[in-house]
This record gives C-alpha cells, sequence and structure tokens, in this order.
C-alpha cells in the first residue's frame, strides 16, 4: 500500500484515539486502504499478528464506536471515496464507505435526487460509519434511519472472506444480513461497498418556525401535527436555552425570548406541500404558538436549518465541556420527559439544554459541564443514566440514533434479557468467532462469547 | 390443550398438506396453541421425540413455506389471533401471530388507522404468515413491505427459549434481530408475538384508471410518474388478457378491449391528493392513455380494487390451473421484460397473464396450464424458470414478495455465492442447530448444515 498508507508513530496515532469519547490506549497502527482487496490484505495481516482491527469512518460517531480499546489496526475508510456507480433511474447508488454522506447529494443534486439519511455531521460523516451506528438525522420522521435507504452490502471477515448482502430491492430472498450488518458498529465486518437508495427532490419544501412562550405548546404541537395525519419531514424542537445559545452563535434569527420553538419542513408537490404548510401553521397557533413563520427563501431556510444543525457546536461556545445524550421515548410523553430532565438537572446541579428530533421522540439532552472538573464529570454521568433508565420506564429505548458502541454497552441490559444478548453473542461469533473486530464495543462486557476469549488468550495462543 | 387442540387422523391431516404448493408428506401432528407458553410446551416435546416442526398461519403463501417435507408437528396459529395492545398515540399494536391482516386495520379502523402491508389475501392471511414471508402487496410502493412495518417480535426457539427481539422504534441498539427474524420463513423460531407500526388513514385517496391501446404505453407511465417525483401509494398494472379475465369474473368496469390498465393510487391531505391525481393523469395522457378514470365514491373505488385483488381467482375460471410467479427487475426495464414474456410464452406453448405491481418493478406472471397434464406441467416450470434466470440477468431477483420457501430455494445460487449462502446456514443453525424447525426451505439442499445433520442422523442419535 506504500509508506503513506499507514501511520505508526505515537504521534501520529494520537489523532485517532478520538471520537466523540476518548481511547483507553493507542492503536499499533492506523491504515488508509483505498480497495476491498487492501482490506482483506490487512484484515488477514491483523488475523495473524492476532491483532484487533477498528474500522473508522470520519470520527464524527457519538458513542465511541471508532476508538480503540485493546490496541491494534485502526482502518481508515477515508480514502475509499469513490462513488462506484450511479442509476438515477432505479434511484440508487454504489459507493465506497469513505463517501462523505454529503457527498453523494451534491452528487445527483443536479439531477434532482438526494440521498435521504442526513445527519448534522453530514458535511464530515462518512456512509460507512452512517451503516456501522444506523445513524439518524432531522428527517428520520418521514424517511427513516440509514438501514431502511440500504440495500446491499459488501463486507470484508475477519477470516478474510468477502460476503455480498442484499441487492437492490425491498424484499431480499433469503436472511436479511444487509440489515443485519447495518448498525452492527464494525463488530460484524468491515463494509467495503454500499449500495443505496436515493430519493427524489420534492418539488416543493416549506420550512416553518413555530415560536412558543411555553414549552408545552410546542410539545402538544408535536402530537398534533401528527394526530391530524400530517408526516413533516422534519419536526424538530430546541428549548429556550438551547436556541439562545444557537442565535448567538449562527444569528439564524430564532427569537431570544421565546421558551421553545419547532422546526418543521413539510414537502411535495407544489400545492400539496403549501396545503401541508397552511395545516401544519393552523395546528401551531391552535397550541399556543405566539407567531409562526415561513422561510421565504433558500437562504432563510439555509439559515433556520444551519441554527440546527450547528446547535452542538453553539453549546461548546458558551461550556467548556458537553456531552449530548441520545434516547428516545414515545413522543406522546415529551412534556412529561422534559419535565424530568428539568429536575435531573437541578438534582445534579447541571445546566441541560435540550434538542429533539421532536416527531421521533429522540431526545439530545446537553449536559453542560467542566471535563477538568472531576466532580462534574461523574455528576454529568449520573444525570445521563438517570435520564436514560427514565426512557426505558417510558417505555423508550438507550439510543435513538447514536448506536451503543463503548458508551451505553453496560445499557443493554435495561432492554434486553441475558438470553436476548446471548443470542446476540452467539451470532456475532458466526462472523467474528475471535471478538477481534472492533472489540468491546456493542455488547456488555461478559457476555461476548468470542471477545472473552480473545482477552483472555491476548498473551499467548488463540 | 385439549383433544380439540389437536388433529391426528390421516384424513384431517390431509388438509394441512397444501399451501399454494403441495406437501410430499402428511405431518404426524398438528396443534392449535393459543399462548406463547402452549408453544414452548408443542417444540420442547417435538425436540424430545426428534419431529420437525413447522408454522402454518392461514396457508395461503405462494412458495410452499407452510408445506411439510418430512414429517412432524405443524403449529397452526389460527387460535393465537388476539389483539393484545393497541396504543394509537404512539401508533403501534402488539398481536398474536394468527390475527388475520385485515382484522387488524379493522380494528383501529374507525380511529382512523391501519396496518399498511395489504397482499391480496389481506381478508385470509395472517400477520405471522406475512411476518414469515416478509409480505408485500400493492402498496408497498409507498410504504414498504412488512418489515418495514415489524418494530418488534417474540419468538420461541427450537430449545423452548422465548426471545424477545427490537422495541418500539425505527432504531433499535444492537444487533438486528427482527428484521433477521422477519422473512426467514419459520426458520430460526416460531414468532408469537409481533409488536407493529399502524399508519394514519390520509385525509384523502384518489384511485385512477388508466386505459391503454398498447402496452408500451402503460410501461412509459410507470417510469414517468416516478421520474416526476411522484410516488402514489399503489401503481398495478395488468395486461389486456388478465383484465378481460378479470372484468368478466368481478365486472369491475376494466374496458374489455384494451392492451393494458394501469391502476394508480394517490393520497395525502385532499387537496394534495387532488393536485397528485392530476399529474398523473397528465403524465399518463402525455405516454398514450386512451382514457384516464377516476373513482367518484368509495364504491366504485372498492370496486376497482377488487378486480385487482382477485384477479388470480379470476384466472382460475379460465384455467384448470395456474402457476403465479414472482419476480423483481429495475422498473425501467419493463417494457423489455414483458417481450420477454411474451417470447417465453410463444417458445413454451403457454398462455401467460401478467400482474405486476408495477412501481416496485415487481412481476407477477400467471402460467396457464393444466396440472394433469405432465408436459404441461414441465413446459411451465422451464417457463418460470426462464423468466426468472432473466429477472437475474436484468440486475433483479427471484422474489419480490412471495418468499423462497421450498419453491426457489434452489434457485438461491442465482443470486447468492457460496459463501454468502454458507454464511447464512451457519447463522440459521445459532437459532435452529439441528435444523428441526421448517426443515427443507429457503436455503438450497446441501448447504444447510443444521438440515443435513439432522437428516443424516434422524434414524439415530442427535
Amino acid at each position: 500500500m506504500g509508506p503513506d498508507a499507514v501511520l505508526w508513530r505515537p504521534e501520529d496515532l494520537m489523532l485517532y484515539e478520538y471520537d466523540a469519547l476518548s481511547s483507553v490506549t493507542q492503536p499499533q497502527a492506523v491504515v488508509f486502504p483505498t480497495s476491498t482487496d487492501q482490506v482483506v490484505g490487512i484484515v488477514k495481516i491483523a488475523s495473524q499478528a492476532k491483532l484487533p482491527v477498528v474500522a473508522r469512518g470520519a470520527g464524527t460517531g457519538l458513542s465511541g464506536g471508532a476508538v480503540v480499546t485493546e490496541g491494534g489496526i485502526v482502518i481508515v475508510t477515508s480514502r475509499m471515496k469513490k462513488i462506484l456507480e450511479i442509476d438515477l433511474e432505479n434511484r440508487r447508488a454504489r459507493v465506497q464507505p469513505g463517501v462523505v454522506n454529503l457527498d453523494l447529494s451534491l452528487a445527483v443534486s443536479d439531477e434532482g435526487y438526494y440521498f435521504a439519511p442526513d445527519p448534522s455531521s453530514q458535511k464530515a460523516c462518512t456512509i460507512g460509519g452512517n451503516v456501522a451506528e444506523n445513524a439518524g438525522g432531522p428527517h428520520t420522521l418521514a424517511y427513516g434511519v440509514t438501514t431502511n435507504h440500504v440495500l446491499g452490502l459488501e463486507a470484508v471477515l475477519p477470516s478474510g472472506e468477502v460476503i455480498h448482502t442484499g441487492g437492490t430491492y425491498w424484499d431480499r430472498p433469503g436472511y436479511d444480513l444487509t440489515g443485519f450488518i447495518v448498525g452492527s458498529e464494525g463488530t460484524l465486518g468491515i463494509v467495503t461497498e454500499i449500495t443505496v437508495r436515493l430519493c427524489r427532490k420534492p418539488e416543493a419544501v416549506k420550512t416553518l418556525l413555530a415560536v412558543y412562550d411555553a414549552v408545552v405548546g410546542a410539545t402538544r404541537s408535536v402530537a398534533a401535527i401528527t394526530a391530524r395525519g400530517i408526516t413533516p419531514a422534519a419536526l424538530e424542537m430546541m428549548d429556550g436555552f438551547t436556541l439562545r445559545a444557537v442565535e448567538e452563535a449562527t444569528h439564524a434569527g430564532y427569537p431570544m425570548d421565546s421558551a421553545a420553538v419547532l422546526l418543521i419542513e413539510v414537502e411535495g408537490l407544489r400545492e400539496a406541500a403549501e396545503e401541508n404548510a397552511e395545516a401544519v401553521e393552523e395546528v401551531c397557533r391552535e397550541n399556543c404558538a405566539r407567531e409562526v413563520r415561513r422561510a421565504k427563501s433558500a437562504e432563510e431556510r439555509d439559515l433556520l436549518w444551519r441554527g440546527r444543525k450547528n446547535a452542538f457546536g453553539a453549546l461548546g461556545r458558551i461550556s467548556p465541556s458537553y456531552y449530548v445524550q441520545d434516547g428516545v421515548i414515545p413522543r406522546t410523553r415529551l412534556p412529561e420527559m422534559l419535565e424530568f430532565i428539568e429536575q435531573v438537572g437541578k438534582l445534579h446541579q447541571l445546566r441541560i439544554g435540550n434538542i429533539f428530533h421532536a416527531g421521533d421522540g429522540n431526545l439530545h439532552p446537553l449536559l453542560m459541564f467542566d471535563a477538568r472538573d472531576k466532580d462534574q464529570s461523574q455528576r454529568v454521568l449520573k444525570a445521563a443514566e438517570a435520564i436514560l433508565t427514565k426512557c426505558v420506564e417510558m417505555g423508550g429505548s438507550i439510543t435513538g440514533e447514536h448506536g451503543v458502541g463503548i458508551e451505553k454497552r453496560d445499557l443493554m441490559p435495561l432492554i434486553f434479557s441475558d438470553d436476548d444478548l446471548e443470542m446476540m453473542g452467539r451470532l456475532k461469533a458466526v462472523f467474528n468467532p475471535r471478538g477481534d473486530l472492533n472489540p468491546g464495543k456493542l455488547l456488555p462486557a461478559g457476555r461476548m462469547c468470542g471477545e472473552l476469549r480473545v482477552q483472555v488468550s491476548q498473551g499467548g495462543e488463540v
């Protein structure tokens, strides 16, 4: 692969110790393959050397999926960035995993198409990473998460074997290996090619900002919009604390004195979108919106979204550190959850901002703290766990779109029984029998038969 | 379970030898459990007696998924027909597997909801069977297949262990076992509970019938509608031969002298649906539709759909037997495929009718023959194989919605490599190590490690 495709000096390796979380160890090497064949070669070398292999996209993940837990080789996919095939008539594309999410949409934009999953990191994150974490985004409400847009995969197993799953259609004969690999966080195979669905851009998009003097109006509007039978393309909520931070950073035009805003997008044929926008406006006003604005141009629309998509960065300006959580609840319980989060903040003396993919019931509480302060860090972790536990109690789940990674592996027993986790471990072992693909992720420690064996045998024979 | 829950007399067992295909052997017993616990009991007894277990819904399947290949116990789910929970606010329901597909929609209809997957057999088929085969239907185009509507499952493994998968959200933490089990045709576990998404009924539905003097106008309209950025809820096509048979049987009002019709449904808020209907009408006229009718009432709409949904029965009136095939191709290649099917019909001297879920590129050629005539039967099988092989050559697949069953297991190597199939076999063995759940289905003979071991050891020790 040549010397410029491998990093091995400790100072170079340091850069690859982090995604949103940080590694406890350095990898032995970081490599940058350009082809499936090179990935096969790397995996075989790693297997001979008994080294773990961790695949990494852009490192924008939020659950520690790409960090190293036991050393080994990090395969960075950033040079596997070819769009291999575009078939607009049948609305699909085949890409290498390192293609940046937004770049695929840009490549087909002039012809009127786009790739629907749009995580807020879409300017940087890779489609391979989206597949690993089954990433979501603001448009999940109408379009689903990454798995709903992946038709087929090519993946390299730890043995060096290359498998092909799925195809180009909704219903795939045989066991759905594609769906099984999407969201598996690099623990089953290294994905080297992805066939995705492309969506047709709607004729018209209407973007609305509904402004509330009380949070409860916003949460009620969310329930009322969906009860009315409207599925907006996006239905996002920000609380007052967050929108003020965002407004100061981005000047998107969010009113500084409001308690909450909803950012709502409806789309379709011109008149259809107009009718939906009017209906949404009416529902918001009925639920005490003090104002409903509409973006009048593409620029205004972009500005509203820039605020939303840069919200995490904006909060970074007002707090030395922040911890973004990711949970999901029935959307009807949003008001109750917001109250709960407020109480948790008071109890642990933390400022907590709230950004929700409200239509999905997908929460992103942002906990402000100073990472240099041990006590604050501890309180943040306790507060986060309290919120996630509450999500599960409400019939929800511990992650809406960020994945399990190392962050939540030990919370998996909150939603799965020992038998369920045992079954996952056995299935994992079929792909990854020695546990050397992305060890320490997704399944709670002690339940990963494969992993355990490797840990035990790391100094000796496998 | 009581004596009325078990059948064992050969004359009673006969009824359970068939779905669309027929069994080569009789089961030893047919049982009708009402609860998960009873299923666990049956599975344990079967395991002790080393008998295969085959789950069966309504027996409406079209690929032999529910027929018996090696004797054993048939578990019929028809008494597990409770709707266990309906949560309209969060749009979901939890049901037993024997609930008839249409009954779930009827149960929530007054409140304005429905269950989207609607196979043509929806008045009879069960949701458990839909899950087993990952069934489709005319509304797949907009709403996806069964797997897109299943959020979570409870399943009994051959060991008697009960697992719970998924939950109530799009993105499920951990490996997606739910998606893996949907479409696995009863070879991984007996599904005993299903959590599904419910959809909100649209405010307005417009049903159109576009009539063509030449087939090519219809196929071009299909491509043009989707290229225009419209996703109809349904986009069905029938050729002249089929629509005449249907018209004679159902008097749905299809014009007897036309070469093809498209049945198109658009929906949404009132004005949005209207605008979409107008756009569809325009596109059809541009592509040489001689007439585009609209259903003016719910009765007219039902009549148009009754024609489509009873099409198979209608063809049964004009031919002693028919064989319905199920393949899928890129929808842009429909014109070419129709020509190919015509040639195949001529070559094998068979009349072939065509019904397509045209929007999906999902073909249902109907091959007319007389099953009592050996030569005709042989020609039908050859013609069907030629059509499916062509589907694969065109970049398509061997089944769009009916599943693999016994019918297509030996065609799986057309689309999967030995390595891919080997991987499927290994994953299956994790759930079903002795291969005693629905043996002989889905994977080609000789590749199912589990199965083979059982066959070898059937007379002795396992």
